[in-house]
């Protein structure tokens, strides 16, 4: 698909209890909301099985709405080595659906994605739903980890120009 | 297939750059080779481009193989964030592949795989290697991975039926 084409990207914010996603389209400077949601896993069942739902929700969401390309945001790396070993382990799943089914798959820091969403690199979670309302008037999410797919979204949407030449003239 | 027959057991060493895997048969008491070897990603690739290098190679392994049950050692959460997350992202694919194709995913501590093989909870690389010979003449590995993997497939071959029956009792 050419870049002066609408494109289609997905959004997602990854979790291991639960992973946000949104969708919207871009065409030049234009944003539209196209949908959002949670994929959530089961804290009862063992860790492969929880992957298993992850992957299961994820993968019906890219079969239903048939993304272009994604964007994930990159992990907060902090000081609980637990807590990073199970965010990764869901972020590796993640990842994984999106470019088996062929997509390439951007990834973002996230002060980047707080500074396309509200022009700063640090915010309160309120000012991204205020900004996501104001940008996409017709968005609709359910909690955090929807709205911050959708700002992740919006992020690659903005960026996505730049990489893709960097790309171009790096090959 | 029931407690008394034979059971094929695929274990794996997860890495984002080199994951182990080992396939081994028991019966009863007895522990058989089957196969062994490694699947690699090319660090010259995106994140995701690798993780699906991981995936296809281990679901090829899985299918070629047909293992009836998986073990994958525990990740050691170590001081290092990032190598804690890249370890976690590919662990997450590594455990989503047998889980996928319908198999019990057991965990075991690096340890308590140790203990299995060389009869204490730690112990040189060297020693692993010998005692698998000895386990199990007929073994053929090369490299750290392939030779850690199919440790974990035995100490999950010594720790299954206590794992059943545990959950037997459970349920």
């Amino acid at each position: 698909m050419g870049m002066t084409g609408t494109i289609r990207i997905i959004g997602i914010d990854p979790g291991l209890r639960r992973t946000g996603w949104g969708i919207i389209e871009t065409l030049g400077n234009s944003l539209k909301f196209v949908a959002s949601g949670t994929v959530t896993s089961d804290g009862d069942l063992d860790l492969a099985s929880r992957l298993c739902q992850l992957h299961d929700g994820l993968a019906e969401v890219v079969h239903a709405y048939q993304p272009d390309e994604a964007a994930v945001e990159q992990t907060f790396v902090n000081k609980d080595a637990v807590a990073t070993l199970k965010l990764g382990q869901a972020r590796g799943v993640v990842m994984l659906v999106p470019a088996r089914a062929g997509l390439p798959v951007a990834e973002y820091a996230p002060n980047a994605v707080k500074k396309s969403v509200i022009g700063v690199g640090h915010g309160e979670k309120q000012q991204i739903h205020m900004m996501l309302k104001i940008l996409m008037p017709k968005a609709e999410f359910k909690g955090n980890d929807a709205a911050d797919a959708l700002a992740i979204a919006i992020c690659h949407a903005h960026n996505r120009g730049g990489q893709r030449m960097r790309a171009a003239l790096a090959g």
